[in-house]
């Protein structure tokens, strides 16, 4: 089984899917990323005093640039930060793992962080999403984000629809720069898609500059963001130079695999309910997704679990609580007790069903909350 | 002489280029526009009590839905007109034609006007212009649009750059309509098209749907504009209805020819400076400018234009007096005087240049006035 899981099949990487059980390494070398090695989050660590662990666990596990940003950081000038969310539905689990790791960002470099919420992306790719229904998702979305605690005074959150009296000018600057043909190579365009998502990578690419609009002068951005961003950035680098704007920075996560296993979905999806757990799920609605759907490592009786142990490698509940058990000794005793067999796929389950319904609970009552200060973190034109 | 005029040869007619002898009959045939007929300009009349010598003499001389916006206007209902500018250098004199006609539709049938300044336009399709340079350009411009009497009352001026906070939104709705096989049939995109390029078709539809949106119903727009934009307004009502807006209604007009003749070029273009005059020319500059390069229907030698007379198709300081000279007895005795031989070609011009700094010394103080009333005219996010 673990050979199984081992075994790595070819899959698809673009903004717009995700499929198959995904080779980081293999998307490292095509995306031509540089891998994050021991020696950077040792320098990483010399300003965080701990390391996440997201970059412990490799969660985060790729970069452009990020020593870059260090070296301007250790020259004392700022960095900002920019990530985005792309409204179309409930925010899920798979969702906050960089916007965790964002916000550790900000607290650990002081950053100023740019929230885009591209209300439009979804529309235009969707048939039958309305404007106003991916408009109403990102307030919904909104709460999820201030819920995760970023800083008030130092993270503006926009809509496209909302900024683009500021971002559409910028954005055509940046279309000047993309040849549909490049356009067409990255994203697999084909003459039936439409105008509106031929340009929309430029509205993408206009944040990472807005450091140097605001600042008057060429200013650093780290993007951090999940992998399948990934062919954005990479016209957004390309283009940069030519804008007289620096390239951006980027750091790249894997996906939280959906419940249903690595093998069949390469991340969790929100327009399958059953994979996914959602910020606003219940206790008892986590704890029945996980109890059902949530694939199992374990064999497949007692007796044999007991005698051949389970394979932590293809099981989801421990696969999720890498991303979510932050204790690195609870989590190495889990992995030996489940590999052993003395830990049971049952118990398993219901040591994260715990650990997520202690997150969420948490962060329900932030949401709730955040109901109130929308405000202190809105940015409009 | 007058067979070669008539021979026409196959012209170039779109939004970015204007070549050759344009035959307005087959463009009437091949963009599918109605001709406007006797019929058309008599219901017109009972509203207008005189007819535009624009109407008069064919210079706007096909429509689409004329009728529509009768039948509205006879109901009570009201409807807005819209046209356009896209800024990157002087306004010359084939650019007020449309405005000047828009201007009396305004003033005849108390209608609202959208002036749109797409500034991001010819950035996108030329190369080595700014968007400061075309924004300093939409300011020079507004100037002349002002300059014609429009009522500020009832007029709205906006750059795209500056009301892209709420262009950008309905603009992606419309993009979602507009696959980029439609835009490459439509305009001759290639894969070297930039993807803002691509994007803009959206942009310009967007004002002939604002009238329904700022009026919460289905509202009428009626556009006047020259042939070569054709392209784009093709396109907006290809997707009105898709869009739950009414199709707007058009008018059309040919252009004034550039000063070196309807044979060499198919209307009067900025970027060749020698055959054009601006609104800003001196009368010494429009003297020197029409003596020299106004092309000549008229004969070798003085004995010959006596005995043969003149050619005023192919003359075209007679052609511009055509758009310029409103007084139609006038207007008939030059054309019969010049024909038989007894007005001489530089006769003939200092008419014109008579004509045309008349009309520009009084615009020209307009257009100063114009400085102090520009915020009376703008709309912005």
């Amino acid at each position: 089984m673990q050979k199984k899981a081992e075994a790595k099949q070819s899959a698809i990487v673009t903004p717009w899917e995700v499929k198959g059980n995904v080779d980081y390494n293999k998307v490292i070398k095509e995306f031509g990323t540089q891998p994050i090695d021991e020696k950077l989050l040792a320098r990483i660590q010399k300003h965080t005093k701990k390391l996440h662990p997201f970059l412990r666990r490799q969660i985060f596990f790729c970069h452009r640039d990020m020593d870059r940003i260090l070296d301007a950081y250790e020259k004392g000038e700022k960095f900002y930060l920019y990530t985005g969310r792309a409204p179309s539905g409930p925010v899920h689990l798979g969702h906050v793992v960089p916007w965790i790791f964002t916000k550790w960002l900000q607290d650990n470099f002081n950053a100023i962080l740019l929230f885009q919420l591209p209300d439009e992306e979804k529309f235009l790719f969707k048939e039958n999403l309305t404007l106003e229904e991916s408009r109403k998702w990102a307030h919904e979305n909104i709460l999820d984000i201030i819920a995760l605690g970023f800083d008030p005074k130092k993270t503006k959150i926009f809509l496209d629809t909302e900024y683009a009296g500021t971002m559409y000018k910028h954005a055509c600057r940046v279309g000047k720069k993309i040849t549909f043909s490049t356009a067409k190579a990255v994203f697999g365009f084909s003459n039936n898609t439409n105008i509106g998502q031929i340009f929309y990578t430029a509205m993408q690419s206009v944040p990472a500059f807005l450091p140097s609009i605001y600042e008057g002068k060429p200013t650093l951005c780290l993007i951090p963001y999940a992998i399948d961003q990934d062919p954005h950035f990479r016209i957004t680098r390309d283009i940069a130079e030519a804008l007289d704007y620096p390239k951006p920075a980027s750091i790249q996560c894997r996906f939280l695999p959906g419940l249903h296993g690595l093998e069949s979905h390469g991340k969790m999806s929100s327009s399958e309910e059953s994979g996914a757990i959602y910020t606003t799920d219940n206790p008892e609605q986590v704890k029945k997704k996980v109890m059902k759907y949530a694939f199992s490592g374990g064999q497949a009786t007692i007796e044999e679990h007991r005698k051949l142990g389970g394979n932590p490698y293809i099981d989801v509940s421990y696969q999720w609580l890498t991303f979510f058990e932050e204790n690195d000794k609870k989590l190495e005793n889990i992995y030996k007790e489940y590999k052993s067999g003395k830990l049971l796929t049952g118990e398993l389950k219901t040591i994260l069903i715990n650990k997520l319904n202690q997150f969420l609970t948490e962060h329900q009552k932030k949401r709730e909350l955040a109901k109130k200060h929308v405000e202190k973190f809105m940015m409009r034109d």
